[in-house]
């Protein structure tokens, strides 16, 4: 019995309609049925006052907020969800699994947004401290194949949000900011093929977190 | 003619009740007499986003917000505020008279909530920059008078906001913070006694502005 221990902190990330959520669920059960205790959860949001500040960044209101302050909103929501819901888990044993953390803001507010590299570090080091993920798993996928799908997801009828609206030529260079990311931390980050079917990247994403996280422990 | 100068920058600082919307809009009408262009603006608001960020901040549902997560949002609405209203007026040579600034941040989340004066200082590196306050008044006065003084001006029927809410003992901790403050800044910042009537008040932040900013001058 291993009940003390401090449970595993994974994170997906990637651009629009990499499947990021999909993956997240299977992750999740997988997990469960191994017997670990899981909180699967999401950024910006992830617990009720972040969620609040999520509907602010989202909101067509906050489009022409500049980069700067739209980064500190998003820490903003990040210490409430750090510490109501990451962390407290963490503590007891549990695994979290996140969709989207800090490198999506170091991709859209940072390497998109031009927010300096050092202001969003001071940020993680204020925000985030010690509680950084043990694994991230980036799902690579061509941006026009994400766009399709998050379009297909969403149907015509229902309103893009602010980023998805965004042109081609901005997720293309979202894609190498995620992999410039991965490339730069490889301890932390592996790669995941995310444009094949749902079950193909439902696997690539179990081997990463058997092979970073479980191989030698005792189930 | 020194249509190129930058701007001043004044902030007013204090208490609830302290009386400073009212010293705000005298300060501005007495410089703009003098012929001084003026921009009198409050925080946490300011500009449009920065107001809905404010929205957030004084609602009942952020009340458990911590007091980091609560800086962050302080310091996104402050980068907006710097952006598009401090910014550009102090450029084209305007004042900006502002109610509440970063030191008010120091007080509420800093001496207050817990939050280490060096994440705040960081803040202020990050958002803040080279726009620091010329001239910092402090508006002193007993919290009880202050706290007699907001209730009176609100009416029993109105509720109070979050900040308002608390005890005595709060803000009388709130008002020692303020002196410390501006015991550490002599350079920047003048406490006003704010327990006398309106008129006199007024007289003594123009006396502070006048042998501050203005002694030298040409008219």
């Amino acid at each position: 019995m291993t009940q003390a221990r401090r449970g595993r902190f994974v994170t997906l990330e990637g651009g629009e309609g990499a499947g990021k959520s999909t993956q997240i669920r299977r992750l999740a059960a997988r997990l469960a049925e191994r017997g670990v205790a899981v909180v699967a959860t999401r950024e910006p949001g992830g617990s009720p006052r972040a969620e609040e500040i999520r509907a602010v960044i989202l909101s067509g209101s906050a489009r022409r907020l500049g980069p700067l302050a739209e980064a500190l909103l998003f820490a903003a929501a990040r210490a409430d969800h750090l510490d109501v819901t990451i962390r407290p888990a963490l503590a007891r044993g549990a695994w979290v699994v996140c969709d989207r953390f800090f490198d999506s803001t170091r991709a859209y507010q940072g390497a998109r947004g031009g927010v300096d590299a050092s202001v969003l570090a001071a940020l993680d080091r204020i925000v985030v401290g010690e509680t950084r993920p043990d694994l991230t798993l980036v799902l690579d996928l061509p941006a026009e194949l994400g766009l399709a799908r998050a379009h297909a997801r969403r149907g015509a009828a229902e309103p893009v949000d602010r980023f998805e609206a965004e042109d081609l030529a901005f997720h293309e260079a979202l894609r190498r900011d995620f992999l410039a990311i991965a490339a730069a931390e490889p301890a932390r980050c592996v790669v995941v093929d995310a444009s094949g079917g749902e079950d193909e990247v439902a696997e690539a994403v179990w081997r990463a977190v058997e092979s970073r996280l479980l191989a030698g422990e005792t189930a």
